[in-house]
């Protein structure tokens, strides 16, 4: 009723760490913003940006048995991605198997449930996205998946996929694209650097985007306050 | 379909100014606990309490077009109200939008959507209230409308009005009464004060406000755990 | 209507003072997995880790004049504890009650329902766990009842409990039991420092609880990537 | 502090009784898709379908004293649309209230709140659409305003404006454009029954409306799935 | 680290089957307005209105052995609560549950947790309020306790007291206030039908209740439309 | 940017076709307690219970666009599953698109957003289970993908896996595992038959699955309420 899968292939290690610079709202739309996770997945502390391969499981409610039997199927420069069957807001993991993962060189985790102890995650250095913040122990008696595509954060997440997560919060790159997504990130970015600074000159998107002739088409239109005042 | 009214009349600039200072919580209490914004709307980065003149506008779903539409109509010493008119958590502001905004001399904006970029808007210094954090990009297909009267964060806000926001929300003050709430916040810190002092000397507040009186009246009793425990 | 229990029995005074240092997740294991409040209740500025004997108030929707009533009844080494009897959002606490808990060596707020003066808490050292954020105002014209048992955070609270809250969120110890808990806890951060130190060597957690054997009876099977997409 | 504002306009009889039938889908696309309020408002039981025009009154945190006040100022075919200043599920409407609605004439009531009485409106035939069901009472301490432009359910309310609501929700048109709103609304209703008749023959969205040009121009392609499989 | 509390004293059995008639909204009015449930607590189809007495069991996550234990203990006339120690949607109780209850003279079940065979449920004639309605199966694998205290739906119920529960929400009336209570809402249902039959009348609640000279004290002013909208 | 996969491979048609009657519970229960959606998913009037095989699409922002072309993919006994891929609460469906669907022989909608015409959707026929109700049109400005791997309902749905939807909520049957979910549903039903019989003779859970000795072993003690209290 569970399983392992083992060897999985992951995405190009260069671009899977490369693309944490270019951060998640870049990388979202250079892919066509698809694969964003829901906005109830927040880091636990203030700071963190990564990116790296995901190993994924699945979680029974209220049970955390899984992440241990996952920590092992872990590579130095992997994120573990852990979802839930059920909402549960139960305190899956903590300081203990932060420390086990940090160990094997796992750089965050993104976890569809709750997480503990934040101050200890925060001192340790390992950065966990979670749906909420919860002191409440979880058991080990029923087993699930590792390394399955599972739906995590309303996102899609295949094993292998590159996951990249900061403040505003935690995208999935399929596998093959990541290569794909990394120029195009870098594309976008030469592109806003030109944008951003015609905005600090002070020009206007309208002008910059050369909006204002849709606008007029579509029927917007400029009316002095008291003339729409007295239209009321 | 859509109108931007231009020319609007704008609250007192020095009483718009100075609301700042006193905060959201004394402001509210100074007009009377009304023109709250709904908790939902908070700070996207710890710090920054401001006030300053609103222009508004409206948000269709997913589509941020109206904001750039906006722009042009703020002045330094606004604060950008942006209001959607059905729930949405997709991301119609970051950086980009931020440096235009910020080069206009606007103060911050009130966004009751999702916001992106937000460590780049704390590095820029542009403070955002949102309803959430989400890096989902916004189309530009459909208009709106700038500076009419909208409903924003559960509050009516007319443009011209006063917004007040720090890190206990966001309420607005009528663009008529800003001069009046302006004394009226200032009368409140000096009683303020006068209470702080009593209470910092260990005064209870049934003594300072004279409760007890009253407490008895509507059948306040005292009575010792053991007896209270007894008639259960 | 309304009683205010006086000369209420606390817990161990060392017992109650000295859980703060373990923390609301070790806490919260020590006793068994029960106790805890709903992960709502949020601490309001970032930092605070507190224990102390446990003050309870009701307080009637929108009204905080209980609040008043109970700081009389706060000995140094308390934590007040305020329940609502129907959820509201209002901010029934700010600064000036902040003051006047903090001049009777009060430790703490736990508050199920909004507070306001985030920053001028933050400012004085007065540390509130809340389920919102709101500045809006509250009256007195209601009243509820001091020192009974209450409902609070979905947890159940009687008055001389100890209260242990950090960033985790927060903890109810029964009053009988804060010395057995204490020496619980005490005995289960050893057994962690144990783990922490294999798991920092790279030891699994499979291999460190001993896991595999049950895995396998459960039925939990390893399968080479190739294997398991063939049989899709 | 507070205002009950006088012999309002209402928006022309005929055409607010005329949009119920039309119902609250139809009516919101007819007027450029604003104006719906949020979609936490729901009928309290199944089946009621309304129009009317708005007599608005807001209410404090808990405190109803204020529909009173509203009652006297309802005609026949008038709604009433209460709004509240501060998120609040207590339970500000039941049965009697109700009863002095009906007794005018009033054809239902828009309730940013709680309401209790359900079984009982529902046998007295009196429509409420709501935010929650709750039986808890509220006080008369405290005023507000009558027949002041109001947020409610996230819209803006001007006294006099149509209501239209029915099982898919509540939504307002402005006073002065009831009549093209109407207009309106009888145009879409019968555009629709052509491409109804074309649907139930079993004709395509894609050939109705003509999509498949526009479609392919954006990109989309089609792929059989071996093919699809071939290159994931 | 589990009990079960045998023979537990009960309310008065004439009051706690009386009190069903009197409804959620009255029971909660003539008690003072305390003791009512969160309005998350819904019943899972529509129309029941039962009372009697408690029963109570805490429930883990994901686990509702518990149940099957708390059965045992429950005599004809009695309710079930069953309370979780942490927020859990999963669905604890099902048709098969239902048919030991009902067998046992059971009237209903409050759940402050997910439910499941809803259809079955209604066809059995067992109701039940829940938090959520969810199919997902939960475990037997952790103890909790029966008939203590708990915190169910936000409300302290102790085992014995009466619960009461309809559309409208769940009341919880303390063991010993049952008569009390019962002769209270008498009271307020005569007081009620009095003042039904004035609102039937058309007389207004401003009449009813001698409101005018208050309002009026407290500084609400009535104002023509045209007056107020000439000093916006 | 978009594809449409064509030719899917469907789950077997008979076994698609019986797991209606054995209804989502059971199903879920059946299969090993995964591939349920969240509870989140209701149906949007009272009654139905489907189960066919899914057609899967994915939906940008307030955008239905993609609706149209997964209309042409869709065959008898197929039920489509709108995946959206930003949290949105707009009304993407309504009656012209039930009629569409229904003239091709489809059986329901999954939809994880908004939900319009109820009350014509009902008259229809067309079940629909959604995340919301509102009237709140859309747009169809932006392409999305057909019969791809989608994340809905917190759940992964493939193309041709089966889809068992009632009053209980949505579950979903892997392609592959139809014949084998459907022959354990029928052994699960037969089984529990049996136990149903034992418990309406009054019979407890306790002894019918054998608990009582297992529940010793983790320490449950009966104790009386008297020795009880003593020892709080």
């Amino acid at each position: 009723m569970g399983v392992v899968v083992t060897n999985i292939k992951r995405a190009d290690r260069d671009a899977a760490d490369a693309l944490a610079k270019y951060g998640v709202a870049t990388v979202h739309e250079a892919q066509g913003r698809v694969g964003l996770m829901h906005q109830r997945m927040r880091p636990i502390y203030h700071g963190p940006a990564i990116s790296g391969t995901a190993v994924t499981c699945t979680l029974p409610p209220g049970d955390n048995w899984m992440i241990h039997v996952a920590v092992e199927q872990c590579q130095p420069g992997d994120i573990l991605v852990a979802a839930t069957i059920s909402e549960s807001h139960s305190g899956y993991f903590g300081e203990l198997l932060g420390t086990a993962l940090k160990a094997r060189g796992v750089r965050g985790l993104i976890l569809d449930a709750g997480c503990r102890d934040i101050d200890e995650l925060e001192e340790l250095g390992f950065p966990v996205w979670s749906r909420s913040i919860s002191a409440h122990g979880t058991v080990k008696e029923t087993i699930g998946d590792v390394n399955v595509p599972v739906s995590c954060g309303d996102a899609l997440v295949n094993p292998g996929d590159v996951i990249v997560a900061d403040t505003d919060g935690v995208v999935v790159v399929p596998r093959m694209k990541a290569a794909e997504v990394l120029a195009a990130s870098q594309a976008r970015i030469e592109k806003e650097e030109q944008s951003r600074a015609r905005y600090q000159a002070g020009e206007l998107g309208l002008d910059v985007n050369n909006m204002r002739g849709r606008l007029a088409e579509m029927g917007l239109v400029y009316m002095d306050q008291k003339d729409w005042e007295a239209q009321q």
